[in-house]
């Protein structure tokens, strides 16, 4: 077998939560015992992201307020708006009218929901001042799902 | 064999069209009889984009609302923009002032061209309300190739 | 082996400096001899990122006055800042109210750090005009590492 699987679980606050997933990940690759190859981040839903930034106070705050300023949580889109994001296990219910995080959904398209991180020499190559986050956009809580994918 | 290659050939119409992908990258997957590793998806060309999103009326219509907002179709950047995106097959012939397509270049880059999904048990990760989308940013209708490729 | 590894070294002069990857990576890719597979660019730190773009002096100056616009280098955002990227060679040590670089994280975090490029026939999947390029966000010269994996 050259692909192994993990899966992260995290239950987040959204409203821009922002959560450090690199020792999640990490753990992912060690259990495989894998020293090299290619790791996917990936996190199902809608209105969640992946990417990777420092992750201290002041640059989650700058993050959290820029994508504010730059998508705000406002109704100024389409009418109706998005359905809100209902995870991966239960059906889609649009509510037209009834949206509360349509601007969740944009963020997270713009952002995206994975990154690609090489593993060489038993290590991720990320940055001392670089970790791995989710940035979760809805506006209530979630339980999410990571999915990271070793291959190798 | 551990790599699995798939080719979408879509027409489009550009100008802000978003094309859910979900279906033809599954049948790229079926086709390769694997059932667990990494799926990446790539467009080829520099106006259009690919990402994940609900794909409904609404999100879409929000979606192409913000992009206009934030990377306007407007002559405000730099004299001269981007040259037109040639695509794959025809060499590239910078035309200065001859450009309409300056904002599809950014906002492709902006979005970026590839995501990679996990695989895993025989299905993408992917929410029940997240499609993996294609954004064609381009200002007239073109023949685009979206490359699938199955690692396992 | 199905993974190759390479590392492309760049001096970077940051402030949104641009740099075309492709050919560095193509040389990684004709150096494992794969013809077939996924490759993974990724770079190291948290002020820059990597997409794709048409590598022109017009689309260059497209992207740096759209980026310079939505995330401008001002003092708006959260008081404290990020902390300077250090790399990842040297320790974090955020020095609060000192950094100069808060919007090099922000653009870097939007843009993200990977790309993932479909290897076919021994050709990536780009287009004419469509370059692999590294955006530097820094606000000073930085030594960057940038990792290409070869998956196949």
């Amino acid at each position: 077998v050259t692909v192994h699987t993990g899966l992260l679980r995290l239950e987040t606050e959204g409203e821009l939560q922002i959560v450090d997933l690199t020792e999640g990940v990490l753990a992912v690759v060690r259990q495989s015992g894998v020293t090299g190859g290619l790791v996917g981040v990936f996190v199902t839903g809608s209105t969640a992201a992946v990417t990777t930034m420092e992750f201290e106070p002041g640059g989650v705050d700058d993050l959290r307020a820029a994508l504010e300023r730059l998508l705000p949580p406002s109704d100024a889109y389409a009418p109706g708006g998005s359905a809100p994001d209902t995870g991966a296990s239960r059906p889609v219910t649009p509510e037209r009218g009834a949206d509360t995080s349509a601007h969740a959904h944009l963020r997270a398209s713009l952002i995206g929901p994975s990154e690609s991180v090489p593993l060489v020499g038993g290590r991720l190559v990320l940055g001392t001042g670089q970790q791995l986050v989710l940035i979760d956009f809805d506006d209530r809580p979630r339980a999410r799902e990571i999915h990271v994918q070793v291959v190798s």
